[in-house]
Protein backbone atom coordinates (compact mmCIF):
# COMPACT_ATOMS: atom_id res chain seq x y z
CA UNK A 1 0.00 0.00 0.00
CA UNK A 2 1.23 3.85 -0.41
CA UNK A 3 0.36 6.02 2.21
CA UNK A 4 -0.17 9.93 1.81
CA UNK A 5 -0.20 11.15 5.40
CA UNK A 6 -1.02 14.21 6.43
CA UNK A 7 0.83 15.28 9.58
CA UNK A 8 -1.09 18.46 10.35
CA UNK A 9 0.44 22.09 11.43
CA UNK A 10 2.25 21.79 14.47
CA UNK A 11 4.31 18.97 15.76
CA UNK A 12 5.00 15.31 16.17
CA UNK A 13 1.62 15.26 18.16
CA UNK A 14 -0.46 16.03 15.59
CA UNK A 15 -0.62 13.20 13.48
CA UNK A 16 -4.10 10.87 13.24
CA UNK A 17 -3.84 7.19 14.83
CA UNK A 18 -4.44 6.21 11.45
CA UNK A 19 -1.66 7.70 10.33
CA UNK A 20 0.64 6.69 13.34
CA UNK A 21 -0.18 2.84 12.30
CA UNK A 22 0.67 3.39 8.75
CA UNK A 23 3.63 4.88 9.03
CA UNK A 24 4.81 1.83 12.29
CA UNK A 25 3.91 -0.71 9.23
CA UNK A 26 5.71 1.10 6.40
CA UNK A 27 8.97 0.10 5.24
CA UNK A 28 10.20 3.33 3.76
CA UNK A 29 9.34 6.61 4.84
CA UNK A 30 9.35 9.60 2.85
CA UNK A 31 8.94 13.30 4.27
CA UNK A 32 8.04 16.01 1.96
CA UNK A 33 9.90 19.68 2.77
CA UNK A 34 9.72 22.16 0.85
CA UNK A 35 5.73 23.42 0.70
CA UNK A 36 5.18 23.63 4.44
CA UNK A 37 7.07 22.76 7.69
CA UNK A 38 6.29 21.93 10.92
CA UNK A 39 7.99 23.18 14.15
CA UNK A 40 9.75 20.36 14.86
CA UNK A 41 12.90 19.01 12.92
CA UNK A 42 13.13 15.76 10.54
CA UNK A 43 15.06 14.68 13.66
CA UNK A 44 12.64 14.86 16.38
CA UNK A 45 9.75 12.89 13.74
CA UNK A 46 12.51 10.16 13.51
CA UNK A 47 12.83 9.59 17.35
CA UNK A 48 9.43 9.55 17.83
CA UNK A 49 8.49 7.59 14.89
CA UNK A 50 11.82 4.87 15.80
CA UNK A 51 12.33 4.86 12.19
CA UNK A 52 14.46 7.08 9.81
CA UNK A 53 13.06 9.32 7.33
CA UNK A 54 13.81 9.95 3.92
CA UNK A 55 13.59 14.11 2.87
CA UNK A 56 11.66 14.30 -0.12
CA UNK A 57 12.41 17.86 -2.10
CA UNK A 58 10.32 19.13 -4.90
CA UNK A 59 12.90 18.13 -7.57
CA UNK A 60 12.61 14.07 -6.19
CA UNK A 61 8.66 13.85 -5.77
CA UNK A 62 8.13 15.36 -9.42
CA UNK A 63 10.36 13.37 -11.21
CA UNK A 64 11.40 10.43 -8.94
CA UNK A 65 8.43 9.09 -7.95
CA UNK A 66 8.81 5.30 -9.32
CA UNK A 67 11.92 5.74 -6.56
CA UNK A 68 9.34 6.65 -4.24
CA UNK A 69 6.53 4.03 -5.04
CA UNK A 70 9.00 0.79 -5.54
CA UNK A 71 7.93 -1.78 -4.20
CA UNK A 72 4.48 -0.28 -2.73
CA UNK A 73 2.24 -3.09 -4.38
CA UNK A 74 4.18 -5.62 -1.73
CA UNK A 75 5.24 -3.66 1.26
CA UNK A 76 4.06 -0.46 3.01
CA UNK A 77 5.53 3.07 2.06
CA UNK A 78 4.45 6.37 3.05
CA UNK A 79 4.89 9.92 2.19
CA UNK A 80 4.62 12.29 4.63
CA UNK A 81 3.19 15.76 4.11
CA UNK A 82 2.69 18.89 6.16
CA UNK A 83 -1.06 19.63 6.56
CA UNK A 84 -3.44 17.41 4.43
CA UNK A 85 -2.37 15.31 1.50
CA UNK A 86 -3.93 17.63 -1.04
CA UNK A 87 -2.83 20.75 -0.41
CA UNK A 88 -0.04 20.66 -3.19
CA UNK A 89 -0.76 19.44 -6.68
CA UNK A 90 2.04 17.40 -6.79
CA UNK A 91 0.58 14.66 -4.58
CA UNK A 92 -2.12 14.36 -6.68
CA UNK A 93 0.62 13.41 -9.52
CA UNK A 94 2.14 10.95 -7.78
CA UNK A 95 -1.12 9.42 -6.19
CA UNK A 96 -2.33 8.97 -9.64
CA UNK A 97 1.53 7.38 -10.54
CA UNK A 98 0.84 4.72 -8.19
CA UNK A 99 -2.88 3.78 -9.32
CA UNK A 100 -1.09 3.60 -13.01
CA UNK A 101 1.25 1.39 -11.52
CA UNK A 102 -1.55 -0.58 -9.85
CA UNK A 103 -0.69 -0.06 -6.77
CA UNK A 104 -3.18 0.31 -3.90
CA UNK A 105 -3.47 4.02 -2.17
CA UNK A 106 -4.85 5.72 0.92
CA UNK A 107 -5.01 8.94 1.71
CA UNK A 108 -4.75 9.85 5.55
CA UNK A 109 -6.53 13.00 5.58
CA UNK A 110 -5.97 15.85 8.57
CA UNK A 111 -5.84 19.58 9.47
CA UNK A 112 -4.36 22.38 6.85
CA UNK A 113 -4.09 25.98 6.67
CA UNK A 114 -6.88 25.81 4.08
CA UNK A 115 -9.55 24.64 7.15
CA UNK A 116 -7.46 25.57 10.35
CA UNK A 117 -7.79 29.48 9.08
CA UNK A 118 -11.66 29.21 10.63
CA UNK A 119 -9.49 29.21 13.88
CA UNK A 120 -9.45 33.68 13.30
CA UNK A 121 -13.38 33.42 13.46
CA UNK A 122 -14.44 34.17 10.42
CA UNK A 123 -17.02 31.12 8.64
CA UNK A 124 -15.10 29.50 6.00
CA UNK A 125 -17.93 29.77 4.42
CA UNK A 126 -17.73 33.05 3.11
CA UNK A 127 -13.92 32.29 1.78
CA UNK A 128 -13.56 32.86 -1.56
CA UNK A 129 -10.74 31.58 -3.84
CA UNK A 130 -7.29 31.55 -2.20
CA UNK A 131 -3.99 33.35 -3.18
CA UNK A 132 -0.26 32.85 -2.57
CA UNK A 133 2.01 35.73 -1.94
CA UNK A 134 5.12 35.12 -3.45
CA UNK A 135 8.71 36.43 -2.30
CA UNK A 136 9.19 39.84 -4.96
CA UNK A 137 12.87 40.25 -6.14
CA UNK A 138 14.44 43.06 -8.51
CA UNK A 139 12.84 41.53 -11.52
CA UNK A 140 9.96 39.09 -10.78
CA UNK A 141 7.18 40.92 -8.70
CA UNK A 142 3.79 39.07 -9.76
CA UNK A 143 0.51 40.65 -9.04
CA UNK A 144 -2.27 38.65 -10.52
CA UNK A 145 -3.40 37.74 -6.99
CA UNK A 146 -4.84 41.35 -6.86
CA UNK A 147 -7.43 40.24 -9.42
CA UNK A 148 -8.37 37.26 -7.67
CA UNK A 149 -8.75 39.59 -4.36
CA UNK A 150 -10.62 41.67 -6.33
CA UNK A 151 -12.93 39.41 -7.78
CA UNK A 152 -13.33 37.99 -3.84
CA UNK A 153 -14.12 41.29 -2.36
CA UNK A 154 -16.38 42.25 -5.14
CA UNK A 155 -19.01 39.62 -3.71
CA UNK A 156 -17.85 40.26 -0.09
CA UNK A 157 -15.55 37.35 0.28
CA UNK A 158 -12.80 36.97 2.46
CA UNK A 159 -9.45 35.76 1.14
CA UNK A 160 -7.19 33.29 2.38
CA UNK A 161 -3.05 34.79 1.37
CA UNK A 162 -0.46 32.16 1.66
CA UNK A 163 2.45 33.41 2.33
CA UNK A 164 5.65 32.49 0.49
CA UNK A 165 8.32 30.27 1.70
CA UNK A 166 11.89 28.95 0.14
CA UNK A 167 13.31 26.10 1.39
CA UNK A 168 16.19 24.66 -0.39
CA UNK A 169 16.67 27.45 -2.70
CA UNK A 170 19.40 27.97 -4.80
CA UNK A 171 21.28 31.05 -5.81
CA UNK A 172 21.00 32.45 -9.14
CA UNK A 173 24.73 32.10 -9.35
CA UNK A 174 24.66 28.56 -7.97
CA UNK A 175 22.10 27.88 -10.18
CA UNK A 176 23.71 28.67 -13.42
CA UNK A 177 26.93 26.83 -12.70
CA UNK A 178 25.28 23.96 -11.47
CA UNK A 179 26.66 23.54 -7.26
CA UNK A 180 24.10 22.55 -5.27
CA UNK A 181 24.72 24.94 -2.52
CA UNK A 182 21.20 26.19 -1.14
CA UNK A 183 20.55 29.03 0.86
CA UNK A 184 19.10 29.14 3.96
CA UNK A 185 15.05 28.91 4.29
CA UNK A 186 12.99 31.98 4.07
CA UNK A 187 9.65 32.43 5.24
CA UNK A 188 7.44 35.65 4.52
CA UNK A 189 6.83 37.60 7.42
CA UNK A 190 3.65 39.68 7.99
CA UNK A 191 5.22 42.87 7.87
CA UNK A 192 6.92 41.64 4.52
CA UNK A 193 3.53 40.77 3.03
CA UNK A 194 1.85 43.58 4.02
CA UNK A 195 4.95 45.71 2.75
CA UNK A 196 4.06 44.01 -0.82
CA UNK A 197 0.38 44.35 -0.71
CA UNK A 198 1.00 48.40 -0.37
CA UNK A 199 3.19 48.44 -3.24
CA UNK A 200 1.04 46.71 -5.35
CA UNK A 201 -2.19 48.71 -4.39
CA UNK A 202 0.25 51.47 -4.96
CA UNK A 203 0.71 50.57 -8.85
CA UNK A 204 -3.09 48.93 -9.17
CA UNK A 205 -5.17 51.63 -7.66
CA UNK A 206 -8.01 49.53 -7.62
CA UNK A 207 -9.05 50.32 -4.06
CA UNK A 208 -8.71 46.30 -2.60
CA UNK A 209 -5.71 46.86 -0.65
CA UNK A 210 -5.44 49.76 0.62
CA UNK A 211 -3.56 50.17 4.06
CA UNK A 212 -5.22 52.38 6.24
CA UNK A 213 -8.86 51.02 5.30
CA UNK A 214 -8.45 47.35 4.54
CA UNK A 215 -8.89 45.19 7.23
CA UNK A 216 -7.07 41.91 7.48
CA UNK A 217 -6.11 38.93 10.09
CA UNK A 218 -2.51 38.14 10.71
CA UNK A 219 -2.32 34.61 12.13
CA UNK A 220 0.82 32.90 13.37
CA UNK A 221 1.18 29.43 13.81
CA UNK A 222 -2.31 28.03 13.30
CA UNK A 223 -2.69 25.40 15.32
CA UNK A 224 0.29 25.59 17.45
CA UNK A 225 -1.54 25.66 20.81
CA UNK A 226 -1.56 29.04 22.99
CA UNK A 227 2.20 29.67 23.54
CA UNK A 228 2.72 29.44 19.78
CA UNK A 229 -0.58 30.65 18.03
CA UNK A 230 -1.26 34.31 17.40
CA UNK A 231 -3.87 35.79 15.83
CA UNK A 232 -4.25 39.70 15.74
CA UNK A 233 -6.88 41.77 13.34
CA UNK A 234 -6.40 45.37 12.17
CA UNK A 235 -6.07 47.45 9.14
CA UNK A 236 -3.30 46.60 6.42
CA UNK A 237 -1.43 49.95 7.91
CA UNK A 238 -1.79 49.14 11.76
CA UNK A 239 -0.86 45.37 11.29
CA UNK A 240 2.72 47.39 9.36
CA UNK A 241 3.33 49.19 12.29
CA UNK A 242 3.53 46.58 14.67
CA UNK A 243 6.74 45.24 15.85
CA UNK A 244 8.16 41.86 14.49
CA UNK A 245 8.01 40.10 17.64
CA UNK A 246 3.90 40.97 17.64
CA UNK A 247 3.80 38.08 15.42
CA UNK A 248 5.91 35.35 16.26
CA UNK A 249 7.41 32.70 14.63
CA UNK A 250 6.83 31.60 11.22
CA UNK A 251 5.06 29.99 9.52
CA UNK A 252 2.14 33.18 9.09
CA UNK A 253 -0.72 33.26 7.00
CA UNK A 254 -2.86 36.51 6.18
CA UNK A 255 -6.94 37.06 5.52
CA UNK A 256 -7.91 39.93 3.54
CA UNK A 257 -11.30 40.05 5.36
CA UNK A 258 -14.50 40.89 2.90
CA UNK A 259 -17.54 42.77 3.78
CA UNK A 260 -19.48 40.27 3.97
CA UNK A 261 -18.96 40.17 8.13
CA UNK A 262 -21.94 40.33 9.99
CA UNK A 263 -21.72 42.25 13.39
CA UNK A 264 -22.21 38.76 15.60
CA UNK A 265 -19.10 37.95 13.15
CA UNK A 266 -16.73 40.90 13.83
CA UNK A 267 -17.33 40.22 17.52
CA UNK A 268 -16.28 37.08 17.15
CA UNK A 269 -13.19 38.09 15.27
CA UNK A 270 -12.87 40.67 17.85
CA UNK A 271 -12.57 38.77 20.66
CA UNK A 272 -10.41 35.61 19.09
CA UNK A 273 -7.38 38.58 18.90
CA UNK A 274 -8.75 40.16 22.12
CA UNK A 275 -5.85 38.23 24.42
CA UNK A 276 -3.10 39.97 21.49
CA UNK A 277 -4.18 43.18 23.81
CA UNK A 278 -5.10 44.89 20.40
CA UNK A 279 -8.75 44.92 21.37
CA UNK A 280 -8.89 48.84 20.69
CA UNK A 281 -7.73 48.54 17.25
CA UNK A 282 -10.59 45.82 16.00
CA UNK A 283 -13.24 47.25 18.23
CA UNK A 284 -12.32 50.35 16.05
CA UNK A 285 -11.92 48.91 12.62
CA UNK A 286 -13.85 45.38 12.73
CA UNK A 287 -17.30 46.67 13.16
CA UNK A 288 -17.66 49.41 10.24
CA UNK B 1 -8.16 23.51 30.15
CA UNK B 2 -11.46 23.65 28.40
CA UNK B 3 -10.60 21.50 24.83
CA UNK B 4 -12.39 21.16 21.37
CA UNK B 5 -11.18 18.94 19.81
CA UNK B 6 -11.53 17.92 16.76
CA UNK B 7 -12.23 13.98 15.62
CA UNK B 8 -11.39 14.16 11.66
CA UNK B 9 -14.51 12.41 8.93
CA UNK B 10 -14.25 8.99 9.40
CA UNK B 11 -13.68 6.94 12.47
CA UNK B 12 -11.99 6.17 16.16
CA UNK B 13 -8.32 6.59 14.63
CA UNK B 14 -9.28 9.29 12.89
CA UNK B 15 -8.15 11.55 16.49
CA UNK B 16 -4.68 12.96 16.53
CA UNK B 17 -2.84 11.97 19.34
CA UNK B 18 -2.63 15.53 20.89
CA UNK B 19 -6.70 14.97 20.83
CA UNK B 20 -5.90 11.76 22.08
CA UNK B 21 -3.65 13.30 25.26
CA UNK B 22 -6.25 15.67 25.64
CA UNK B 23 -9.13 12.66 25.67
CA UNK B 24 -7.03 10.84 28.78
CA UNK B 25 -6.46 13.96 30.28
CA UNK B 26 -10.09 14.96 31.00
CA UNK B 27 -12.79 14.45 33.58
CA UNK B 28 -15.66 15.02 31.34
CA UNK B 29 -16.05 14.33 27.68
CA UNK B 30 -18.96 15.77 25.59
CA UNK B 31 -19.60 14.52 22.16
CA UNK B 32 -21.67 17.10 19.85
CA UNK B 33 -23.31 15.34 17.28
CA UNK B 34 -25.48 17.17 15.47
CA UNK B 35 -23.67 19.55 12.64
CA UNK B 36 -21.90 15.87 11.39
CA UNK B 37 -21.46 12.25 11.68
CA UNK B 38 -18.76 9.73 12.10
CA UNK B 39 -19.12 6.19 10.14
CA UNK B 40 -18.81 4.94 14.10
CA UNK B 41 -21.38 5.15 17.21
CA UNK B 42 -20.83 6.76 20.55
CA UNK B 43 -20.49 3.24 21.91
CA UNK B 44 -16.97 2.49 19.84
CA UNK B 45 -16.02 6.06 20.88
CA UNK B 46 -16.29 4.94 24.53
CA UNK B 47 -15.14 1.78 24.33
CA UNK B 48 -11.77 2.90 22.28
CA UNK B 49 -10.97 5.64 24.87
CA UNK B 50 -12.61 3.89 27.90
CA UNK B 51 -14.06 7.08 29.18
CA UNK B 52 -18.46 7.91 29.02
CA UNK B 53 -19.18 10.51 26.58
CA UNK B 54 -21.53 12.70 27.08
CA UNK B 55 -23.79 13.65 24.25
CA UNK B 56 -23.98 17.20 23.65
CA UNK B 57 -27.07 18.15 21.17
CA UNK B 58 -27.19 21.52 19.43
CA UNK B 59 -29.66 22.63 22.65
CA UNK B 60 -26.81 21.83 24.52
CA UNK B 61 -24.32 23.31 23.24
CA UNK B 62 -26.01 26.47 22.38
CA UNK B 63 -27.87 27.12 26.00
CA UNK B 64 -26.06 24.92 28.59
CA UNK B 65 -22.16 26.00 27.73
CA UNK B 66 -21.61 26.92 31.43
CA UNK B 67 -22.89 23.04 32.63
CA UNK B 68 -20.18 22.36 29.49
CA UNK B 69 -17.61 24.42 31.49
CA UNK B 70 -18.18 23.75 34.68
CA UNK B 71 -14.35 23.28 36.64
CA UNK B 72 -12.64 23.53 33.49
CA UNK B 73 -10.58 25.57 35.38
CA UNK B 74 -9.87 23.40 37.67
CA UNK B 75 -10.03 20.36 35.37
CA UNK B 76 -9.71 19.22 32.10
CA UNK B 77 -13.01 19.40 29.79
CA UNK B 78 -13.21 18.40 26.06
CA UNK B 79 -15.80 18.68 23.41
CA UNK B 80 -15.42 16.61 20.25
CA UNK B 81 -16.73 17.24 17.33
CA UNK B 82 -16.41 15.35 14.06
CA UNK B 83 -14.03 17.07 11.29
CA UNK B 84 -12.44 20.42 12.76
CA UNK B 85 -13.55 22.92 15.79
CA UNK B 86 -14.39 25.71 13.60
CA UNK B 87 -16.77 24.22 10.78
CA UNK B 88 -19.92 25.25 12.56
CA UNK B 89 -20.33 29.05 14.61
CA UNK B 90 -21.13 27.52 17.55
CA UNK B 91 -17.96 26.12 18.80
CA UNK B 92 -16.57 29.82 18.42
CA UNK B 93 -19.17 30.53 20.86
CA UNK B 94 -18.22 28.07 23.48
CA UNK B 95 -14.76 29.04 23.15
CA UNK B 96 -15.59 32.88 23.54
CA UNK B 97 -18.04 32.20 26.78
CA UNK B 98 -14.71 29.96 27.86
CA UNK B 99 -12.41 33.32 27.57
CA UNK B 100 -15.04 35.13 29.10
CA UNK B 101 -15.18 33.05 32.71
CA UNK B 102 -11.04 32.80 32.65
CA UNK B 103 -10.51 29.54 31.31
CA UNK B 104 -7.69 28.21 29.38
CA UNK B 105 -8.80 26.99 26.09
CA UNK B 106 -6.95 24.92 23.47
CA UNK B 107 -8.09 23.83 19.74
CA UNK B 108 -6.92 20.71 18.70
CA UNK B 109 -7.80 21.09 14.72
CA UNK B 110 -8.20 18.19 12.32
CA UNK B 111 -9.65 17.37 8.65
CA UNK B 112 -12.80 18.25 7.67
CA UNK B 113 -14.72 18.46 4.57
CA UNK B 114 -13.88 22.42 4.03
CA UNK B 115 -10.27 20.66 2.79
CA UNK B 116 -10.49 16.92 2.53
CA UNK B 117 -13.05 17.60 -0.63
CA UNK B 118 -9.52 18.23 -2.46
CA UNK B 119 -9.84 14.01 -2.84
CA UNK B 120 -11.82 14.88 -5.78
CA UNK B 121 -9.00 15.84 -7.42
CA UNK B 122 -9.80 20.07 -8.07
CA UNK B 123 -7.56 22.55 -6.23
CA UNK B 124 -8.63 23.84 -2.70
CA UNK B 125 -7.51 27.31 -4.33
CA UNK B 126 -10.07 27.46 -7.27
CA UNK B 127 -13.07 26.80 -4.91
CA UNK B 128 -15.09 29.54 -3.84
CA UNK B 129 -17.73 30.08 -1.04
CA UNK B 130 -19.08 26.88 0.47
CA UNK B 131 -22.93 26.75 0.30
CA UNK B 132 -25.38 24.09 1.99
CA UNK B 133 -28.52 22.96 0.77
CA UNK B 134 -31.03 21.99 3.47
CA UNK B 135 -34.09 19.41 2.76
CA UNK B 136 -37.16 21.03 1.10
CA UNK B 137 -40.07 20.69 2.61
CA UNK B 138 -43.97 21.76 1.49
CA UNK B 139 -43.35 25.32 2.83
CA UNK B 140 -39.69 25.48 3.31
CA UNK B 141 -37.57 25.94 -0.23
CA UNK B 142 -34.65 28.37 0.42
CA UNK B 143 -32.87 28.40 -2.98
CA UNK B 144 -30.53 31.35 -2.18
CA UNK B 145 -27.47 29.53 -2.80
CA UNK B 146 -28.11 29.35 -6.51
CA UNK B 147 -26.80 33.01 -6.17
CA UNK B 148 -23.85 31.99 -4.61
CA UNK B 149 -23.12 28.98 -6.86
CA UNK B 150 -23.87 31.40 -9.99
CA UNK B 151 -21.11 34.03 -8.34
CA UNK B 152 -18.99 31.33 -7.94
CA UNK B 153 -19.22 30.38 -11.35
CA UNK B 154 -19.39 33.76 -12.67
CA UNK B 155 -15.65 33.27 -11.75
CA UNK B 156 -14.99 30.35 -12.91
CA UNK B 157 -14.63 28.90 -9.42
CA UNK B 158 -16.27 25.06 -8.28
CA UNK B 159 -18.44 25.10 -5.34
CA UNK B 160 -18.80 23.02 -2.58
CA UNK B 161 -22.23 22.39 -1.55
CA UNK B 162 -22.83 20.73 1.72
CA UNK B 163 -25.85 18.44 2.25
CA UNK B 164 -28.23 18.65 5.14
CA UNK B 165 -28.42 16.12 7.87
CA UNK B 166 -31.38 16.14 10.09
CA UNK B 167 -30.57 14.60 13.71
CA UNK B 168 -32.63 14.68 16.81
CA UNK B 169 -35.31 16.63 14.84
CA UNK B 170 -38.75 16.37 16.08
CA UNK B 171 -42.16 16.21 13.55
CA UNK B 172 -44.14 19.62 13.30
CA UNK B 173 -46.74 17.66 15.89
CA UNK B 174 -44.36 16.71 18.23
CA UNK B 175 -42.98 20.17 18.96
CA UNK B 176 -46.09 21.25 19.01
CA UNK B 177 -47.30 19.26 21.79
CA UNK B 178 -43.78 19.38 23.01
CA UNK B 179 -43.22 16.17 23.49
CA UNK B 180 -39.50 15.11 23.15
CA UNK B 181 -39.83 12.64 20.84
CA UNK B 182 -37.52 12.51 17.98
CA UNK B 183 -37.39 11.07 14.38
CA UNK B 184 -34.73 8.95 12.74
CA UNK B 185 -31.49 10.32 11.71
CA UNK B 186 -31.81 11.94 7.37
CA UNK B 187 -28.76 12.38 5.29
CA UNK B 188 -29.35 13.92 2.04
CA UNK B 189 -28.21 11.32 -0.76
CA UNK B 190 -27.00 12.52 -3.65
CA UNK B 191 -29.96 11.76 -5.68
CA UNK B 192 -32.09 14.38 -3.67
CA UNK B 193 -29.25 16.82 -3.91
CA UNK B 194 -29.31 16.55 -7.64
CA UNK B 195 -32.78 16.35 -7.30
CA UNK B 196 -33.58 19.71 -5.84
CA UNK B 197 -30.95 21.50 -7.99
CA UNK B 198 -32.61 20.63 -10.99
CA UNK B 199 -36.37 22.19 -8.91
CA UNK B 200 -34.15 25.43 -8.41
CA UNK B 201 -32.76 25.59 -11.94
CA UNK B 202 -36.28 24.97 -13.50
CA UNK B 203 -37.64 28.10 -11.54
CA UNK B 204 -34.35 30.11 -12.08
CA UNK B 205 -33.46 29.80 -14.96
CA UNK B 206 -30.01 31.06 -14.43
CA UNK B 207 -28.23 28.19 -16.57
CA UNK B 208 -25.85 28.00 -13.82
CA UNK B 209 -27.30 24.21 -12.85
CA UNK B 210 -28.26 22.90 -16.03
CA UNK B 211 -28.88 19.08 -15.61
CA UNK B 212 -27.32 18.29 -18.94
CA UNK B 213 -24.51 20.70 -19.20
CA UNK B 214 -23.22 21.57 -15.52
CA UNK B 215 -20.46 19.19 -14.30
CA UNK B 216 -20.26 17.95 -10.54
CA UNK B 217 -18.41 15.78 -8.49
CA UNK B 218 -20.13 13.34 -6.07
CA UNK B 219 -18.53 12.30 -2.92
CA UNK B 220 -19.62 9.81 -0.25
CA UNK B 221 -17.49 9.51 3.43
CA UNK B 222 -14.22 11.67 2.00
CA UNK B 223 -11.39 9.99 3.81
CA UNK B 224 -13.03 6.88 4.74
CA UNK B 225 -10.63 4.77 2.62
CA UNK B 226 -10.92 2.71 -0.65
CA UNK B 227 -13.82 0.17 0.86
CA UNK B 228 -15.65 3.53 2.01
CA UNK B 229 -14.78 6.49 -0.48
CA UNK B 230 -16.36 7.39 -3.39
CA UNK B 231 -15.81 9.64 -6.04
CA UNK B 232 -17.72 10.01 -9.15
CA UNK B 233 -18.40 13.14 -11.37
CA UNK B 234 -20.91 13.60 -14.31
CA UNK B 235 -23.14 15.87 -15.43
CA UNK B 236 -25.67 16.88 -12.83
CA UNK B 237 -28.05 14.71 -15.14
CA UNK B 238 -25.43 11.37 -15.15
CA UNK B 239 -25.27 11.66 -11.33
CA UNK B 240 -29.25 11.65 -11.86
CA UNK B 241 -29.90 8.60 -13.44
CA UNK B 242 -27.22 6.41 -11.18
CA UNK B 243 -28.61 3.78 -9.35
CA UNK B 244 -28.72 4.64 -5.03
CA UNK B 245 -25.52 2.43 -4.22
CA UNK B 246 -23.44 3.99 -7.10
CA UNK B 247 -22.71 6.14 -4.07
CA UNK B 248 -22.36 4.36 -0.80
CA UNK B 249 -23.35 5.03 2.57
CA UNK B 250 -24.05 8.67 3.86
CA UNK B 251 -22.64 11.14 4.31
CA UNK B 252 -22.50 12.49 0.84
CA UNK B 253 -20.74 15.89 -0.68
CA UNK B 254 -21.26 17.54 -4.04
CA UNK B 255 -19.05 19.38 -5.53
CA UNK B 256 -20.26 22.16 -8.81
CA UNK B 257 -17.74 22.51 -10.86
CA UNK B 258 -16.24 25.47 -12.30
CA UNK B 259 -14.12 26.54 -15.55
CA UNK B 260 -11.53 26.96 -13.92
CA UNK B 261 -10.51 24.05 -15.00
CA UNK B 262 -7.46 23.46 -16.68
CA UNK B 263 -6.80 20.59 -19.00
CA UNK B 264 -4.22 18.88 -16.29
CA UNK B 265 -7.05 19.06 -13.43
CA UNK B 266 -9.31 17.50 -15.71
CA UNK B 267 -7.43 14.47 -16.28
CA UNK B 268 -6.85 14.11 -12.81
CA UNK B 269 -10.70 14.17 -11.68
CA UNK B 270 -11.27 11.86 -14.64
CA UNK B 271 -8.15 9.57 -13.05
CA UNK B 272 -9.67 10.00 -9.49
CA UNK B 273 -13.17 8.80 -10.43
CA UNK B 274 -12.18 6.19 -12.90
CA UNK B 275 -11.91 3.20 -10.63
CA UNK B 276 -15.74 3.54 -10.12
CA UNK B 277 -15.95 2.76 -13.81
CA UNK B 278 -17.50 6.51 -14.38
CA UNK B 279 -14.47 7.13 -17.08
CA UNK B 280 -16.29 7.25 -19.79
CA UNK B 281 -19.10 9.95 -18.67
CA UNK B 282 -15.69 11.94 -17.39
CA UNK B 283 -13.96 11.83 -20.19
CA UNK B 284 -16.69 12.93 -22.27
CA UNK B 285 -17.77 15.80 -20.29
CA UNK B 286 -15.02 17.10 -18.08
CA UNK B 287 -12.57 17.82 -20.39
CA UNK B 288 -15.02 20.64 -22.77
Amino acid sequence: MFYIIGLGLSDEKDITLRGLEAVRSSSRLYLEAYTSILTVRKERLEEFYGKPLILADRDMVETQSDEILRDAHIQDVSLLVVGDPFGATTHTDILLRARALGIPTRVIHNASIMNAIGACGLQLYNFGQTVSLVFFTDTWRPDSFYDRVRENADLGMHTLVLLDIKVKEQSEENLARGRKIYEPPRYMSILQAVTQLAEVEDARRGGVLVPERTLAVALSRVGGGPDDERIVCGTLAQLREQPPEMFGEPLHSLVIVGRRLHHLEAEKQFSLAWRLGMNEICAETAIS
